[in-house]
């Protein structure tokens, strides 16, 4: 089902190649309410796959409903994982599970978090809605702390979601607040595969 | 170099698949000055691709400087197409090619995705950075919304880039301003692979 993958218009083009001089690895938070978070997350992913880098996503809210990006990371032929580890959104309707459940889920994901960080292994880790899983107490901030101070120098983490906690804030490289200026669902559009999941 | 690429902590979860009772192609614009606008894009590439979706994204602004989503979705094992298609960022310092040539680039860069748009077979088409383009006299706002007016109803179509022209916010479904709170850049930090490209 593959087709040619990336023909350039203007191949008489040299291609520059950046190197920086000093390697940096950089701690980015996306957050805010409007749409496209995980989503470059998630391009973040595809990008660090394309320079070889060593890859880890832990997913800490989502893992009930399928998402696109499951599939789409597993079909990447890269060093890379993604972990759904969450019971759903916590407090969302329809969700059945106690906040008691979807903590030990969290902790469970913010263990297997320090374990990947602390082992030095990886280029890039993504903690995926970690922000809301602070924000509803099913992680506590010093443990969200604990893992920026355990982080490799060269190891970029990359933190999404809502409510970003200020002392998060101040302690990153790169912050984006994405905000809402439109939204299909406000015309009662339910989500589209491929954008919204 | 492949490791278990999807692991879920919670496999006795089961998963929910939505299926949406009316299927809609929804027009996304990703605009704003902050990181995470090409990233999303990206990103839904990916989810669409999880899908089995037909995706042909087409970058306007770049096609100079080496970004590691070129090799990343090259990767992948989808029916999936990146097109760099532009010289580089138009009156940025160093960038040699005067506007004619820009404009030169930029406009068979719009009459591909015109052809891609009217041949009905894509689910979802990406053009990256044409925000920028249209800003900069590269296409022209009436190129830009006969693509929209063309669009297949099922079809998908994504624009990003600084400065969405209102008229084009006008028409869309989805509107995510990325506002930047931090960048790592204004502390001297250079880009990084695997983040900034």
């Amino acid at each position: 089902m593959d087709i040619k993958k990336l023909e350039r218009l203007h191949p008489e083009l040299g291609i520059t190649y950046l190197k920086p001089q000093r390697r940096v690895g950089l701690i980015v938070v996306l957050t805010g309410y409007g749409k496209g978070k995980t989503s470059s997350a998630v391009g973040m992913v595809v990008r660090a796959c394309g320079h070889g880098m060593k890859v880890s996503m832990i997913q800490f809210m989502k893992g009930d409903i399928y998402t696109g990006e499951w599939d789409g990371i597993r079909n990447l032929d890269c060093d890379v994982e993604l972990i759904p580890s969450g019971m759903g959104f916590c407090g969302i309707q329809g969700n059945p599970y106690p906040h008691a459940v979807h903590r030990e889920a969290a902790q469970q994901a913010i263990r297997l978090a320090r374990e990947k960080v602390e082992s030095g292994r990886y280029d890039l880790i993504v903690l995926d809605e970690i922000n809301n899983a602070l924000k509803l107490n099913l992680v506590n901030l010093e443990q969200v702390l604990e893992l920026i101070r355990l982080k490799p120098p060269l190891m970029h983490l990359v933190l999404t979601g809502r409510d970003a906690h200020p002392d998060i804030v101040a302690l990153t490289d790169t912050v984006s607040e994405v905000q809402e200026i439109k939204h299909a669902y406000r015309k009662d559009i339910e989500p589209q595969p491929g954008i919204d999941y």
